[in-house]
C-alpha cells in the first residue's frame, strides 16, 4: 500500500503503554492490602473482618419482597430489553416516591438509576470536576472517593473526621481549604469507615459553608436510615433550600445486595442551579454505559413499596446488637480505644501505638493480627487515617466474639 | 469561622456549570433524533424500525437456560455480594473456555466482565487512548464509539466503509489516517449499523495494516456468530499472532438479553505486549464501578454452558428469514437500493437522492416517513452516513411487511 508512505510518524515498535488515566486510576485498598504478604495462621480458621458485603456470612438476609420481585420481572420475560439511559421511568419515580420530603421534594425527573452507588458517584463527581479543579473529601472516608479523584485528574483535599467528636467534620479546616478551584465537597452520613452519624445542628453548620463558598456538595447517603437508638438521619437535603445537593444512594447497603448493582443520584436543586448545565450533563453521562440490570430497575418499584417495615426494623436492631457487641468487648482491650458506632456497620479502633513494644503502625498490627490470628481487618491507612483499624461488624455474633478474643489475645501479647 | 478571611478565591454566585467532560459527551443519535419535531401520523400506528433491541416485540424470545440459570442464583442467596471488580472468576473461566480457540487462546486471567458491551468498549477506549491521542471508528459505525471518545477527548478520525464492497473497510484510507498519536481502531464485526460481514481474506488484510504500524485494535464482536448461510465468523484474533487484539463482546444480542448489561473484555496477547501496563490498567479501570449485576454473572456459566445449540441456529435462521423478507421488499422500492446483510440484525439502505423530488437528504427522509407513514428508523446520519437509512429487522414478518408497505407508497409518492 503506497499510502504508508504518508505516514513516516506511526509507531515503530509494539510498545503499548496503557493511558494515564488508567494509570492514575488505583485503590488505595489494594495498594495497601496487596502488599501485606503475611499469609494466615494456618492453625487458625481465617475470619475476615474487612469487607463491606452484609451478605458474606448469611445472617443477613435480603427480603423475600426482593427475590419474589426479582423472580417476577424475570419469568415475565418482558424486562430483557435496554431500559433509557437514566433508568426506566416508573422506577425512577418509585425511587422518588419513596424518599421525598416536604422539605427535600423529589421527582421522577429528579433521580438518575446507575450502576451501583459507585455509578453515582462517579457520575456526580464527573459532572461538577474538571481536571484540574480541587474536591473535599473526609479522611477518614471511603476510598472509591479518591480513586475516582484520581483518575479523572481532579485534586485531592481532605478534610479531618474528628475522632474526639463522634468523627464530625473539622469544618473550621474544611473552609479553610476551600479556593476558587473548589468543585464540590462530599459528605458520607451515615460514614464509611466510620460508623457515625451527624447531628441536625452539624449539618447545618456544613450547609453554611457550603452556602456561604456556594459549594454545591455530594451527599454520600447510601447507609441511610442505618442508625442506631437515640439517632437520626437527616437527609442533607432536607435541611437546606440553598445549597444544591446531589444524593447518591442504592439498594447495595439497606436491601443487603450489593452485587445487584443499582444505585441511583437524586437530584436536589431548589433554586434551580443544576438546571442550565448540570440535568443535561448528567444526562449525558448517563448515555456512556447505559445504566443497570432492567431486571432490577424494573423490580425497583416492588422492592420500594413491598418490603416489610419490620424488615428495615430487623436489620437495624441486629446491626445495633452487634455494634454493641463489639464495643463492649474491644473498648476493654487495652491499648485498644473504641470510637462507639452511632450507625452503618462499620468501627473504627484507635491504636494506641505508644502502648505496644513492636508495632509501629496500623499497617503492621494488621499484618501481624493476621499472621498471628487470622484475623483479618483494614488498617485505617487505607482511608488516609493511621493507627486506627476498620471493623466490619456484619459476622454472626459467634464469629465476632471469636474475633475479638483472638483480637484481645494478641494486643496482650504485644501490649508492653 | 475566621478562617474564610483566608479563602477569598472561593466562589462569589451560585453559577455550578457543568464539568467539560460532561459538555462533550453526546449521543448523535439523539441530537439527531431529539430535532424530528414531526409528530406520527395519527392515523396509522406506529412502527418503529429503530431500535436495536431485539425483545421489543416478543418474537425473539430468550432460552429457557437463562431465565432458569438466573433462577438458580436467586433463589440460592449466594450470589447477592460483591463480585470482584473484573467479575468472578469461575464466570470469567466459563466465557474463556466457551470462546477459546487453538488460535486464539484465553483463560480466565484474560476475561474482565464488565456493565454491559458497553462497558467492555469504554474500558478499552481508556485503557488505550489519552487526551489529545486520536482513534480510527468505522463510518458508518456505532454512535458510542464517538460518544466514549469525545468523552474522553480523544480525536475521532473515520475510516470508510464501502458499501459497494459489502462495507469492507477502505484499508488505504485507512493507514492514511494513521499517525504517531493514533492509539487504536476499533473494528465491527458482523457490524451494526451495516449488517455485514468481513471475509477471512479482509480481515487479514487489516491485520496486516495493523502490523505494520504497531497498531493494537479493538475487536467489537457483540454480534459474533450472527451470521448468514454462506458466510462464516472469523475473531479477529484468531488471525493474528502478532496483533494484540481487546475484543468486546456479551450477552446482549446472542441471547437477546441486552438490558441485562453483562459484557467483557477478552484480552488476546500473545506476544505480551499488554502484560507490562494494559492488563494493569484494564484491572484498575475495572475498580471505578465495580462490574455488573452479581445474580447474572454467577449465572454464566450455566447460560454458556446449559443453552441448547438449537437456539443459536433457529436466532439465526429467524434472523436471516427476516433479512430476506427485507432485503426482498425492499430491493423493489425505486428511489431505494438495499446493501444485502450478510448477519446481524441490521440493513442500510441507501436512498437515491436524486429520484426524489421533496426529499433532499436522509434526515427529512426520516421525519417525512414518520409523519406520513408512523414509521420511525434512524437516518444514516447519526452513523456519519448521510443519505442511507438504518433499519432493524427484529420485528415480527407481519409487522415488517406493513411497515415496508407503507414506505414503498411513500417513495412511490415522493419519487421523481
Amino acid at each position: 500500500m503506497t499510502s504508508s508512505h504518508s505516514t513516516p510518524h506511526a509507531r515503530s515498535s509494539w510498545k503499548v503503554p496503557a493511558s494515564i488515566v488508567a494509570k492514575r486510576t488505583s485503590n488505595p485498598i489494594r495498594a495497601i492490602v496487596d502488599h501485606i504478604k503475611v499469609k494466615p495462621n494456618p492453625e487458625k480458621s481465617m475470619i475476615s473482618l474487612a469487607l463491606g458485603d452484609p451478605t458474606l456470612f448469611g445472617n443477613f438476609k435480603i427480603h423475600q419482597s426482593c427475590t419474589d420481585a426479582v423472580a417476577k420481572q424475570l419469568h415475565s420475560y418482558k424486562a430483557n430489553g435496554y431500559p433509557p439511559s437514566t433508568g426506566y421511568m416508573a422506577s425512577r419515580q418509585a425511587i422518588a416516591d419513596r424518599f421525598t420530603r416536604p422539605d427535600a421534594p423529589l421527582t421522577g425527573q429528579d433521580i438518575i438509576i446507575t450502576s451501583g452507588c459507585s455509578g453515582a458517584l462517579d457520575m456526580c463527581i464527573g459532572v461538577l470536576c474538571n481536571e484540574g479543579d480541587n474536591i473535599l473529601l473526609p479522611r477518614p472516608g471511603f476510598s472509591l472517593y479518591q480513586t475516582l479523584a484520581d483518575s479523572k485528574g481532579i485534586e485531592v483535599r481532605y478534610y479531618d473526621l474528628l475522632p474526639e467528636k463522634n468523627w464530625e467534620m473539622d469544618l473550621k479546616q474544611l473552609e479553610s481549604l476551600i479556593d476558587e478551584r473548589t468543585a464540590t465537597v462530599v459528605m458520607n452520613n451515615p460514614s464509611n469507615p466510620c460508623g457515625s452519624v451527624f447531628s441536625k445542628q452539624h449539618l447545618l453548620d456544613f450547609l453554611a459553608v457550603c452556602d456561604k463558598h456556594h459549594l454545591p456538595a455530594i451527599a454520600d447517603e447510601i447507609y441511610c436510615d442505618l442508625v442506631f437508638s437515640g439517632q437520626e438521619f437527616f437527609p442533607l437535603a432536607s435541611l437546606t433550600t440553598t445549597v444544591p445537593v446531589l444524593s447518591v444512594g442504592g439498594l447495595a447497603k439497606k436491601y443487603l445486595v450489593p452485587g445487584w448493582r443499582v444505585g441511583w443520584v437524586s437530584i436536589h436543586d431548589r433554586n434551580n442551579i443544576f438546571a442550565s448545565e448540570v440535568r443535561e450533563g448528567l444526562n449525558s453521562l448517563s448515555q456512556l454505559i447505559l445504566g443497570s440490570n432492567s431486571l432490577i430497575q424494573a423490580a425497583l418499584p416492588d422492592i420500594l413499596n413491598h418490603t416489610d417495615e419490620a424488615f428495615y426494623h430487623d436489620t437495624r436492631v441486629e446491626l445495633e446488637a452487634l455494634a454493641k457487641l463489639s464495643t463492649d468487648i474491644l473498648s476493654k482491650v487495652p491499648g485498644l480505644k473504641v470510637i462507639v458506632p452511632q450507625g452503618a456497620m462499620y468501627v473504627m479502633i484507635a491504636i494506641n501505638i505508644a502502648e505496644f513494644k513492636d508495632i509501629p503502625n496500623d499497617i503492621i498490627f494488621t499484618e501481624k493480627l493476621l499472621g498471628e490470628e487470622s484475623v483479618m481487618c483494614l488498617p485505617g491507612s487505607v482511608f488516609q487515617c493511621p493507627n486506627f483499624i476498620r471493623i466490619v461488624f456484619t459476622s454472626p455474633p459467634e464469629v465476632l466474639r471469636d474475633a475479638y478474643q483472638r483480637m484481645a489475645e494478641f494486643c496482650a501479647r504485644h501490649h508492653v
